[in-house]
């Protein structure tokens, strides 16, 4: 998986593969101490995400192994929030109120 | 996924793989901004795109999953025509006519 | 899938994976204006090209979804031959006697 | 497979994708000298694997051929601990007390 | 398929994914001119392969599709050995004795 940054969304009316009513989000993917890479990705939404939240990110055929993306077009599906991230004893990371 | 700029159509007569019938765009992969990289390819398209669309492009497996594609060898399907895009409260991107 | 131009050919006695009998063609990637990238692979052809011509790669599991491919270890495989690309009303690209 | 240095460990209380229960671990990839790279991943741990360790990463659909991985919503496993890598009569890495 | 040059082994006792028995070698990925690329990986060897020698790599779920790795958690397996290489009438690499 990698690390991401929800930093918005798409709205797409016109689209195929079992996609109607699946939240799109964009994200920033991130490196191992949770920075901004150059890569981003449009990303469908199981765990109620919202921006500002650190994710991780399932892509190829596992990004339809979620309840919500059985058989979706999809190949890349935000499958957890992050609440903290730990590099040795050091805590690089915690979510806010979790 | 990707979003993509749709910039061009291929012809291809002599093709495998239950390609016959199937529209092929090219298409530009666009940042999270929706700027152009120096990424593209050849899709698939599902969805009656046409040139100057923002698109959502699909990769792996995944590509297969829609209507048309099924048992098609495509490793990259247009799946999605973008209708606008937001970071926060921001419209980054609003189709004309959408 | 991938624009590639065909620049040579490969000799493998000992092989696996169903690949016997399969002919394996040298491919430089090109960009959506058919210039070379720095990116290239060895090619399953299913589609009778020759060295000069301009062709359609697909890779990942789909890459097995054609009649000579089904179940051969191939993570790229030639599935078309270009004969024209457009860009809106221009023509970047015809194959010559096509 | 990609070699990886276990780095850090990541917590996420809201998953989806069967990935209840598993250990997700933070790895930097390393290049054939078992040097860091600038990529990275969080993978789910299915041989006990520590920080410090040198191990091998899986990822896409073979990341779900273990166990523990059946059906998870993982497209990055570490699917071994490193004892020793050599390059010729040369060992270049040996782990500690293996 | 990429090409490799292989150029050396790993040792690892403790691993999951049915790789028990199975040889795992490192290779650094060749480009059209089989020159050293950045890139590298450890892969499964299903023919027998031995340092120096010039080899076809096979990812994604296709580096399953061998009668060794078949379920296995592998994503990169050596599929073939490189006897020769030509770009035209131009041989670039001929295995010796072979």
């Amino acid at each position: 998986m990698k690390f991401g940054l929800v930093i918005g969304s798409v709205v797409s009316t016109r689209k195929a593969g079992k996609l109607k009513g699946l939240k799109i989000l964009v994200v920033n993917y991130l490196n191992e101490n949770l920075e901004k890479t150059p890569n981003s990705a449009a990303c469908i939404d199981t765990v109620n995400a919202g921006e500002g939240d650190i994710v991780l990110l399932c892509s190829s055929s596992s990004a339809r192994l979620t309840e919500q993306t059985t058989d979706v077009a999809t190949d890349n599906t935000i499958i957890g929030i992050v609440d903290s991230v730990s590099h040795g004893n050091k805590i690089i990371y915690k979510k806010q109120n979790s």
